[in-house]
């Protein structure tokens, strides 16, 4: 392990690690790799202000995808379980606070249609074997008191929790960097092999770094990054989501109200619209989230602030008297199926860690674990199966301008190349 | 008139007028004082940063006030009317741009009962001898294409305009100062008076302008500055507004719809809700505005950006695609019967020029020329009868810690002290 911060300059031009991309996974990646003793670079010109800036920070393994539903709930249930240790490791390492939380989730229902969508999110829960309590319309106001009267059923899911990404993204990157990680602020724009194997990456100063193994996490832009092999680059696509900050001014607590006006997190669907708020120790509200295929648009529209307002004032009138602190846009990585995309691929070397679409924050710290794991004994996780690149077949298509590497002809053909990524199959 | 720019410290110590407040009207005050070779001193710590940087820019002479509705009216017509020539010297001068335009108002009901109160302010109108146009539902559509098909009905005003209230401010702010008005950044503290008269003020920094004529144009603040005799502060209070700025990220005019989707001022009653749309030459959109009685509070509210959003959406669903450029809270100088206050008071030497609520912009240029005129020629304008503050009665407290002058007991014991004021009843 080299000694924090020593003889880490930008030019450096070998590590073990490269991390492309300082989101929240990307951080928590190099984090880890550099806690393990290895000599690591993190690349992002912004690091924490990709979708990360604009994530709620809920930690609710609520199965989303469309594909491996159970594989994804699961995932998200150990990275759940992950949260208390890695919050309190990084608070210790750092004495930076996380805004972890752990007071549950409410889901809820305003309609009937909205009951029969959460009745359905519960047998599938169930499907899985677990079993949330139901709550009657009184029960919800009782567990969260300005809910709206009208809300008709819930669902408490009481290990559900919160982070605030902001604050766990800037614990983060102190805690790569104390580790021994060496942060870039330049982006990367182009993936480099040699002999069939990614062996460093170009920074926009035209430096280079060397590096046995580069792990993309570049979130949506994972797809457009220069010098990847036909066919292999990971199937990101931004989508977009807006979320509003809200706060109290007052900061007392008169009626047993907390300050940002609930408990926990409140999931609801209101008139088959979802949205979520979720509250921080601070008196924030975080009101998310819209899910808009625009490409990589990132403005605040009236619509999407409308309909967030409106949902979640149909839930929790009292919103309206809270302040808007920020409106923020950000962009997601999606996948064709919603699932992740993380491990080892078809370019020996490259590993990915992206495609967390909505889960992000959450699955961090299994990503984080898993992926250091796999760089220090280049196993790949088991339970990366169900999230490998390979799912999805040959993909994407390499920008203009970048021819690949050997590896890229092979890749085409649909020869070999495979067996960089079968190893854990 | 004195060389411009030439012999004028912060620390003068006199001039003919000191403006106090560098809102739009303010500014035009010291401008017109300026032009007619009086040397002014104007006092604010941040021109145009209050209800003017929140303002629609509306030019609609449209009678809301409870009190002297016809004069009000006509005091707005009166305005409404030099506005061209205001707007034309001012761009001619500085060379910056206002953002005036003369397109109309459409008035639009959306409901029955809207249509309701529409036809009440036909009425009223009529009654003071205006006839505006009334449209079908079809031809409402047919004038503005992005109206809702639900629209009722509307009254056209063709000869409404409306401004950029930030733009017309940079621009007053440097005509001021090109005709010889010197800009002070800081605050009022006091008025200072002596042998009956107001003849200076104190500024933040403790030192004091000397000057034959004090006007205080500080908006909503006028109400509270030290130094007042008693009884005699306009009686204005904060009236937050909130709006939003639109903006379209598309320039081009496929369908003839213009950048910011409408081509004139859009004014609504929805369900009993107003609400107004004004569209500018560079493609925004000015959604506005809430009106809350919530003392000094300038809080972006969810409630208020959602009924806001709301309300405009229900008129014109387009604007639903719009960026949200900007939301902002300005506090609007209200007055107990909503008309302003202009003109002399009991105490000589000081001009009020304030209370303007809703319509300084609208307003600005006839406030302007005839608080210049008193302040050549000492004779009240007949216009401002209706104006005075001394329709009010005693009003306001000074206060603690600010003695009023002499001329303080004999306005509180109502002696001697209108005769300032009487002169021109």
């Amino acid at each position: 392990m080299p000694a924090k911060g020593a003889d880490l300059s930008a030019h450096r031009e070998t590590a073990d690690v490269v991390v492309v991309g300082g989101g929240v996974i990307g951080l928590s990646v190099a984090w880890r790799a550099a806690q393990q003793g290895q000599q690591v670079v993190l690349a992002d010109p912004q690091p924490g202000l990709g979708a990360t800036h604009a994530a709620a920070g809920m930690l609710t393994p609520i199965a989303e995808a469309a594909y491996a539903e159970r594989e994804i709930f699961g995932l998200g249930q150990d990275s759940l379980r992950r949260y208390p240790d890695f919050v309190a490791e990084l608070q210790a390492a750092t004495g930076l606070p996380t805004g972890f939380r752990q007071a549950g989730t409410l889901q809820v229902a305003y309609d009937s249609d909205d009951l029969a969508v959460l009745t359905e999110t519960r047998l599938l829960l169930e499907s899985f074997g677990v079993h949330l309590q139901q709550l009657t319309a009184r029960e919800c106001r009782a567990a969260e008191p300005m809910l709206d009267p009208s809300v008709r059923a819930g669902l408490l899911a009481p290990a559900d929790g919160s982070v605030d990404p902001r604050l766990l993204a800037a614990a983060l990157l102190r805690a790569a960097e104390q580790a021994g990680a060496h942060l870039v602020r330049q982006s990367v724009t182009e993936i480099r092999s040699a002999a069939g194997r990614a062996d460093g990456v170009r920074l926009a100063d035209d430096s280079v770094v060397h590096a046995r193994w580069i792990v993309l996490a570049a979130g949506w832009q994972s797809a457009a990054i220069a010098g990847l092999p036909t066919g292999i680059a990971p199937p990101v696509r931004p989508v977009k989501g807006q979320i509003i900050r809200l706060r109290t001014t007052a900061t007392t607590d008169a009626d047993g109200v907390p300050p940002g006006l609930l408990q926990r997190t409140v999931r609801g669907i209101v008139r088959g619209s979802s949205v979520y708020l979720v509250p921080r120790d601070s008196g924030e509200l975080v009101v998310g989230a819209t899910q808009e295929e625009l490409g990589a648009d990132m403005t605040v529209t009236a619509g999407g602030v409308w309909e967030l307002l409106r949902d979640a004032r149909t839930l929790v009138p009292g919103i309206t008297e809270l302040e808007i602190a920020d409106i923020v846009a950000g962009l997601r990585p999606g996948t064709p199926d919603n699932a992740p995309v993380i491990g080892p691929c078809e370019l020996p070397g490259l590993v990915f860690a992206t495609g967390h679409f909505r889960a992000g924050v959450l699955l961090a710290p299994v990503t984080a674990d898993t992926v250091a794991a796999y760089l220090r004994t280049g196993t790949p996780d088991p339970g990366w199966r169900p999230f490998a690149a390979t799912r999805f077949g040959v993909r994407g298509v390499s920008p203009p301008g970048s021819p690949g590497p050997e590896v890229a002809e092979r890749a085409a053909a649909g020869m070999q190349v495979e067996e960089a990524a079968t190893a854990w199959r």
